[in-house]
């Protein structure tokens, strides 16, 4: 590819001061406080794929945050590639951990990135790995290389689930027609260790609220005498798993794929330190399914994991009382065939037959989605393997991804084509925590090389 | 007592009035950031028992909040009473419960107070029932039929531990100097069947901290891989019971006293409707220890319950988090012969000896008090019983409380005089939850019936 290098040279600042105008807009999908900034990022993602050559550009209404459409069409006969990503991020809290405010970026140089790094909400997830599709765009339209027809979908409710997306894939067919889809929304296992992930968890995600007497009590007065709603919530969350942290659901395991020993033993040549794991955690030990190692345990098994718990008095100092509600959020991420529905049901039905007398539970699903492989032999990863190998000098390794992005599975289904997952980002990165950044060089590095997966897959695309 | 009955039927209004503005006050002592609230209360408290006719009446500064003391000698040959009650309260919240503000009082009838209740935070624990005093003292010294010496000593730490008024108990062993010691911070069995509490628990109250990764993780890369310090701390909260309820402690039932089949048959005979005890609380069935019935289990059983939990994302919406850290706020109810310092240590040690691998458990104590028990053959309990035969028209029934009011046994122990628990409160006026009240009836029957102890009191007197 004539001077990508060249060109990101050039207008790099620009590049940059475009990602920190878009990441100082909390556009948090989860909190409808903020729907004023979600729309307006929706906004402003529409602006810069205009400015970035899309012929079309849409802000297509739903029921809940706008999707933004953009298409540059050069020939019916050339193939096409989707490109997937969204605007919305995730909540920044707990605000009080973050040494610079979520949407006030700035760029920090760290260890691990000595060029610096944007700290923001969003920086890697994902307006920053969106945003380099769109300098990528950008590239190959003012230098007029861009080789195949593109279209552009970003989302603004991932980290809610995306119920309105998959509606409009479902009902936008036609219009969304490809070749490969290609995502930035996941890591890579080190700057200079090139990966694509190849497999994706499901996810089932539900609340619960458990609801003891019509009040809150004097601990006194009825302790002991009474279910105790957090008390209750406790010992029902714990029976979810059992002493070797396998789930105690009913069904739970039934579709779940055993790896074979040579897969098994595939994946753990992927380079991995357990004690630089614990050290960046600040942990003297591992946890999880006996039998399986950290590795395996964040990708090809399936989990449950409390993601918040509430219930009484939280406030300053001491009050005694029997609080007459308790909640929790509480995620499963599942692995390819089991079914997030199934699933839900599943947890649903097992929670409340566990609730003892003296309480009324209420299992409240959130959202889900199903886990996705992508087969390394195909095209499109073919196609992102030589792209990697253009700029890093190396040839990737396929990982499986422990995260979900519940929409590829869909995509699948729908537009019967496959995702291509090529993420810049690194575990380091600290998505969904405070202090979340994007490394420079991983963000240039990310623009560099979405053109090469363009001219490979044209070329390689029969 | 001549007048009484019309002393307080001529002043009910401006007795109603006045404890009304005392209400409006909110002395949340738990809440460093009522502060001024507090104080504002303890120099309203001090005014109300020089206007009601002590001679002397000081503000007695601490290292928290100020002990207001008063007293009236009449004559160093009579016996003396000490009166002890809190201006402090309980927080509020869940303040979007209460049908009206906690700190704007208002009077409303209810199916149990036909005559009306005050409903306001503190309107019973214990503002209400500690002015009943003050009132009753107005009408002795007003009317010329203060029988012996008072001494009143109103604290505002009783709801975060009372951790200065023992100290000033300690160092002021002369001030305090009296025959016995009058509180009503307790309640009655019912309207129409009068009760002194003979018997209150212990208490020890702790804060539990468990922190796994040294920050917020994403559950889909991390979720299976490390420690959630929700889940574990749900599963070391659910150890502390066993499956019929037994707390798991180690040495924690050592120094319970069993009672005799006697006294449990005695207890027995309390009047109590399991039926209408479930209905009132909107639970279809009770839960508790085994072996033991409802009235033995919130008062001659020691209990654990969890008063708060949080952890994670409690927000609107989903957070696919895994949490740094998660907390719980735990409270034992101790019964006569456990010592809660004790108890405190057990807790601890043996709650850090259950913390599995890869989290960190810290554990720190709130504050606690040790049980106690009064006897009925006391001159105290014996006075008490004859005032409440002069206005309710019969004799009340003994009981054992499962509240605490840690400071009873130390007054005991440093004040070497019985303590006489006169309570003029329901079960039903949800004292530290949502709306609760206080019933004008009760009340006024209060400040109608005090007068007689000290009446009685003196006279039984050696």
């Amino acid at each position: 590819m004539q001077n990508i290098k060249s060109y990101v040279a050039e207008h790099k600042d620009r590049f940059l001061s475009e990602l920190i105008e878009l990441l100082k807009m909390p556009s948090i999908s989860a909190d409808s406080a903020y729907k004023k900034d979600v729309i307006t990022t929706a906004n402003s993602v529409l602006k810069s794929l205009k400015e970035a050559g899309c012929d079309t550009v849409e802000l297509c209404e739903t029921e809940g945050y706008p999707i933004i459409y953009g298409e540059k069409i050069i020939d019916k006969n050339l193939p096409t590639v989707l490109v997937y990503g969204h605007y919305d991020v995730q909540p920044p809290d707990p605000i009080d951990l973050w040494t610079s405010p979520p949407f006030e970026p700035v760029i920090k140089k760290t260890d691990i990135h000595p060029e610096g790094a944007i700290f923001a909400r969003g920086a890697c997830d994902d307006k920053g790995q969106m945003y380099m599709h769109v300098k990528a765009m950008e590239f190959m339209t003012r230098t007029n290389q861009l080789p195949c027809n593109v279209k552009f979908m970003i989302e603004g409710e991932e980290e809610v689930g995306s119920v309105n997306l998959a509606k409009f894939v479902k009902t936008n067919q036609e219009k969304l027609k490809n070749d490969v889809i290609l995502i930035s929304d996941t890591g890579m296992i080190a700057k200079d260790v090139p990966s694509i992930t190849t497999g994706l968890r499901g996810l089932s995600y539900v609340e619960v609220e458990v609801t003891g007497p019509n009040r809150d009590l004097h601990s006194g007065l009825y302790g002991g005498a009474v279910a105790n709603p957090i008390n209750v919530l406790t010992k029902m969350i714990a029976q979810l798993q059992d002493e070797n942290n396998h789930i105690t659901i009913p069904g739970f395991y039934d579709n779940v794929e055993e790896l074979s020993k040579a897969e098994r033993a595939q994946m753990a040549k992927a380079p991995f330190s357990l004690d630089n794991y614990k050290k960046a955690l600040d942990i003297d030990a591992v946890y999880g399914e006996a039998g399986y190692t950290t590795n395996e345990r964040n990708s090809i098994r399936p989990t449950l994991d409390v993601n918040g718990i509430w219930g009484g008095y939280t406030g300053e100092g001491a009050k005694t009382v029997i609080a007459s509600k308790a909640y929790a959020k509480i995620s499963m991420r599942l692995v390819p065939n089991q079914d997030w529905e199934n699933i839900t049901e599943l947890f649903k039905k097992h929670f409340e037959s566990i609730a003892p007398e003296g309480v009324k539970v209420k299992v409240t699903p959130h959202h889900g989605g199903q886990g996705y492989v992508t087969p390394i032999d195909s095209v499109g990863y073919q196609a992102a393997s030589k792209a990697y190998e253009a700029t890093f000098g190396k040839t990737p390794i396929p990982q499986r991804s422990g995260g979900s992005i519940p929409i590829v599975a869909l995509f699948e289904q729908e537009l019967k084509s496959k995702t291509i997952l090529m993420g810049f980002g690194l575990d380091s990165d600290a998505i969904h925590s405070p202090n979340e950044h994007f490394g420079v060089w991983n963000y240039l590095k990310g623009i560099e090389t979405i053109p090469f997966f363009f001219k490979h897959f044209t070329e390689l695309h029969k």
